[in-house]
């Protein structure tokens, strides 16, 4: 319960920093006109409010298995990328016709812009620093801060070179960090899609054939898929003599589901007599 | 192959009407100034790239099963939704600006605006006609073209009472049209995440409880889903005498997978010894 309550709290101190930095972001490309630095700030604005999406569909997936969804709700999880990505989406339109206004007429870069910039990137360095402090669930956040925080970088070197030489420079950083963010929104949705797809890796069909083998049993098929990261389910049909009672057969069976059960891999198996 | 042909034939066609629709209706949004035709534009070209996507995956969701896609490939289907909602988000994302912009600013629409809007409206009655002479894969592409016939006649009655009278009416048209995307977007989003998490229906459940208690067994355990609209997967624990041969019990429970295969309801069966 303490470390709960205190989970919450670094949540919220996120939370908070996240759009801190995103407002000191803003002013910078919106008032001291860098594309670079308002590229950034919308990414960070979007980062945030992806923490607060994912942590919603998180909570749902943890509800237990009922009449509809005889698996559990694992799966809502993916509702965290899939929204997310259309957040990111979103903004990487809103972003878009202001880029191509600029490369067609140019604009002249405020030193401050860079100052404004820096302050939002020395926010979120605390902000890496907290999310190392809670749990698991945020490894996926927590590498999206780390990008976050080299792109703070980006903007902050492209809007002061840019205000002091050319907005040239502004516009280049601009440009590879819009780049990148359409680049990251597709690989995403790429990942995303496998992981919904019914995929199965060949280390945990591996680990199942093994099993069942090293019993002297032979697999008549099988179908094996990830439901989520590291939680496996699916179907068996072994081999067994053809007289063997069901009793025995039954009592086979059952230490081999609970045997991969313990690695998370739930396995319903049919026996199929061999003539 | 004669029919295949002729769906390519038309294929094609509509790609090409819905392009030139898109481009009719830029004319009227982007020269003739009216926001409502801009917008419906934006969807029309999104609704004809959305085709090609849709086609993509669905060709790839056709390959049959494998190593690690032991069920198949059919949720590789979901991917047309997925890249379809993030494209649709970022043409939502470029719009906004521009319609901010309107609001803040106000604008003149000239009368051509609804000409073009007509023309590009005309020209997607004939797409509308040709989609219904192609097969069911369409269907949900179907559906939003007929929303495009909708939304294109919103947007020619809105540029034309936005010229004769006030820009009001047109950016009213304008806001209704964005307001029904990001609406779809959402509800789209939402049947996506409930598609991919493993939901199962009482009607199928009712079908499987059937199929096993009219054969005088008791249903111990099981765990149904959907893999894809019409295809059902998953796992039943039932009951036999213990003293059953396995030979006896294979028998019963081979009839009970074959019968529920062919509802396209692909279940293993697990024989628990009753005491």
């Amino acid at each position: 319960m303490k470390k709960a309550d205190d989970n919450k709290k670094i949540f919220y101190t996120i939370v908070f920093l996240g759009f801190l930095a995103g407002i000191l972001k803003i002013i910078g490309g919106v008032v001291y006109m860098s594309r670079a630095v308002l590229v950034d700030a919308a990414t960070s604005i979007a980062n945030i409010l992806s923490l607060i999406i994912i942590m919603y569909f998180i909570s749902m997936s943890r509800r237990p298995p009922d009449a509809d969804h005889m698996y559990g709700h694992l799966r809502y999880a993916f509702g965290g990328d899939l929204f997310m990505l259309l957040f990111y989406s979103f903004i990487a339109g809103i972003l878009l016709p202001d880029l191509v206004n600029s490369v067609l007429k140019g604009y002249k870069v405020d030193v401050y812009a860079s100052v404004y910039s820096f302050s939002g990137f020395m926010t979120y360095v605390v902000v890496v620093f907290l999310t190392r402090r809670i749990g698991r669930v945020f490894e996926i956040y927590r590498k999206m801060t780390y990008i976050e925080l080299v792109e703070g970088a980006v903007a902050t070197i492209s809007a002061f070179t840019g205000s002091l030489y050319s907005f040239y420079l502004d516009l280049a950083g601009g440009l590879s960090l819009y780049s990148i963010l359409v680049f990251e929104i597709l690989s995403s949705a790429r990942i995303l899609l496998l992981d919904i797809s019914d995929v199965i890796s060949e280390e945990i069909i591996k680990i199942v054939s093994e099993e069942i083998t090293r019993k002297g049993l032979r697999i008549s098929d099988m179908r094996l898929r990830q439901v989520y990261q590291g939680v496996y389910y699916g179907e068996i049909i072994i081999m067994f003599p053809e007289d063997m009672s069901l009793r025995e057969a039954h009592k086979i069976i059952d230490e081999i589901e609970r045997t991969l059960s313990k690695r998370n891999i739930y396995v319903t198996i049919h026996p199929e007599p061999s003539k």
